[in-house]
């Protein structure tokens, strides 16, 4: 790891390395930022005063200007790939202490105008991104198997057409919100067991779940009536976040036939809020495991479909807990479907992808019972209950008060290119609480 | 009728009594303006010029200004009833000869400046606000039942929840488009019937659908935890469009299961450009038809639910044909569910509804065989093709080149406030034209 000129404590989730983005609001306004340790810099001001700097590593510094400027990355995002690889060469090179620019090193007064301390009371981390439409696909085979199986029996687990293509549904953008908003335990209509016929009844859910997901945040736009192909997936691809995709399943029961989840899934979806970048993702590059049967030639590039090996955990804190209880360990690797594919087959039929469209994994559940991302798979259904431990008791749902913590690993030796997001749910019939860990 | 000081021709539909808001763009610029006759009325303009008759009517003019001067309409949305009850009013008496404001009838210079002629060929209607997310019910039981029949036999044709909530699901925002917008025939999966298992394979839809729809445009803006309640409701309401929500049949039959239909309706959802207000349509309100059984207590105002009285048809011009076809003709009154019950039931869980979301009504079928609204139930999965007299031929579904012209109709003997939508089908593999109907 290159050492930076900025403080970065030991463990840190942001090395230099990482260099996710972000948008924080300063007394009202708000700014695109970089993360670096627990400061973050300042790209409009950035692009300000070093002007000649984008200019020579290839990003014009007008449209670094427009980009920056902007109180969401959304435009950051629409300027594609070459000018978010030549930030990130311009960041790295003015934040290493090797780097071979020496604007900021050798200047403290412009580093501290440009490099600013996020513990600071008047800052506070915001949305991303305005997120035009958030779709969810339902990519993990062992996820939709568990799910099947449970719903439908063995035989009849996977649904014909799910290895065909990447299923998915429309999901809700108004309610997707940054980890640190406080979120309703929902009212909703729902069927005690084995009411026939089925007479519902409203009141809040009682059977609150997590989903573990990894959201992708859309690149460069398309348009109406032009499809993204395989090979041009990954241009329109900007970085990832970590996504909870709350759900309340005795809601979801009773109202999925015959149009897919709705008010279920609607009262609230959590993201992180700093976006990890393609670019820092590519030393975790690996190949996906092989289709069978092969996709359709429109969903197949031909070379080796390629993924992530990142490490995704979820772990509870009970309220009388005093350390969180790990309750699932995952890999991002485990998705049969790739980000890549997912994009291609949502927009085969023209439909316009926008820059800051949310489009996430789906419960990223692998093969061992350990890595099942949702409570409904790790207490089965409330036949398992999850021990925490101690007098923190079982849980078949989430209680009131529970912590909800997931993290997202690059490469746990180092811990380096983390990002955990803590979730907490609170007060019965009130609230659930959703915290980012900053530190 | 109230005469007007604008020249409107016989049986325009666009009368005094209309007056829907939408966007023009100017030589690259949006502008509010609100419809009358063949022209608009710059809105921003008017606040400008006429502050004071503005605030005399209880809106203050900073905040008209600011709404008005946008380039979307979702700020006056946002604004709430009573500034658009009395910006109709401001407008009605300002244009009507009789009005009680004479500041255009007595100042031709000003009237030209504020009223423009929509046939200028620098003028193009567009989108009349920003979808942050539209949403699509299945609210007419005629039309659920029919596909249920279809799908899965009479007895068990109705789901169980669907008299109990109203079903619905998140479509897709950034393919919503307004009249006169080229749309590409979608490609996408499909299995050709009786291939047992089942292999998709992929290319252009065979079975193109209209859906005609009524879609509701949100007015206020509600927050995130906070669910609007029945009594509520309309105060969240701006106005409505006509909306044919474009299905590939196909696509859709092979992707639904279990999350719903996704790319088999992204590819573009087409809505006329003009916003008739709900106080427009005041004078059609009649009683909706009881409910049984009756909803819970959160979807049921306790006092009598109501609808409008409102015909709706569509045509269909076979590129060979002269004159349209009239394929279907209904009624908005049909439906089981009402808007103000949609948002109520979208929003308990504490889901956020925001200015300028679409919440569309599902295929608005009546109960009679002429008022089904869509191709798949008039031509009942295509066992009953559509006659379309002479060497017009037969339809199943939707051909390339065929016109399909949608219109709402609100008093048939004056032709008043109706909105007419004309939309074009084209070359093989290529597009389905979409085009609006100005005159
Ligand atoms: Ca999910
Ligand atoms: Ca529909
Ligand atoms: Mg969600
Ligand atoms: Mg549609
Ligand atoms: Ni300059």
């Amino acid at each position: 790891m290159r050492r930076s000129i900025v403080d970065i404590r030991e463990g840190s989730d942001f090395p230099l390395e990482n260099l996710p983005y972000g948008v924080v609001s300063e007394g009202g306004s708000r700014h695109v930022v970089a993360r670096i340790g627990d400061y973050f810099v300042k790209m409009g001001v950035l692009v300000e005063r070093l002007p000649e700097v984008f200019d020579s590593y290839g990003f014009d510094h007008v449209d670094a200007g427009n980009v920056f400027s902007a109180d969401s990355l959304n435009r950051f995002m629409d300027a594609g790939v070459e000018p978010r690889k030549a930030t990130r060469r311009i960041l790295t090179e003015l934040l290493a202490e090797d780097g071979e620019l020496n604007q900021l090193r050798n200047n403290p007064e412009l580093k501290d105008e440009v490099v600013k301390p996020l513990d600071d009371p008047s800052i506070s981390v915001q949305m991303p991104a305005v997120i035009g439409d958030y779709t969810d696909f339902y990519a993990s085979k062992y996820h939709a198997e568990n799910v099947g199986i449970m719903m439908r029996g063995k035989d009849n687990a996977l649904m014909p057409n799910w290895k065909h293509l990447p299923v998915g549904y429309h999901g809700r953008s108004s309610s997707v919100v940054p980890s640190g908003t406080a979120v309703h335990r929902p009212n909703g209509q729902s069927v005690p067991a084995n009411v026939d016929p089925p007479v519902p009844s409203f009141g809040p859910c009682q059977m609150l779940d997590f989903e573990l997901e990894v959201a992708c945040f859309v690149g460069k736009s398309s348009h109406l009536g032009n499809p993204i192909t395989i090979e041009n997936a990954d241009k329109h691809i900007f970085g990832i976040v970590l996504m909870n995709d709350w759900s309340a399943r005795d809601i979801q029961k009773w109202e999925y036939v015959p149009l897919g989840p709705f008010t279920a899934k609607n009262f609230a979806t959590t993201i992180s809020p700093w976006v990890m970048t393609w670019e820092a993702l590519e030393p975790f590059r690996v190949p996906a495991e092989v289709q069978d049967p092969k996709p359709l030639p429109y969903l197949d590039g031909g070379s080796v479909r390629k993924t992530f090996d990142v490490t995704l955990d979820v772990s509870i804190r009970a309220p009388c807990g005093e350390s969180p209880v790990r309750v699932c360990r995952t890999n991002y690797k485990h998705l049969y479907w790739t980000v890549e594919q997912m994009i291609t087959h949502h927009s085969v039929t023209g439909c316009p992808m926008r820059a800051g469209d949310l489009i996430a994994s789906g419960t990223v559940s692998g093969p061992e019972p350990e890595s099942f991302a949702s409570m409904l798979e790790l207490a089965w259904k409330g036949t398992k209950p999850i021990q925490l431990g101690g007098e923190n008791g079982e849980r078949k749902f989430l209680h009131d008060l529970d912590e909800t913590r997931a993290c997202i690993f690059c490469d746990e030796n180092v811990g380096r290119e983390a990002i955990r997001a803590l979730l907490r749910t609170c007060e019965p019939d009130s609230c659930v609480m959703v915290l980012i860990e900053l530190a």
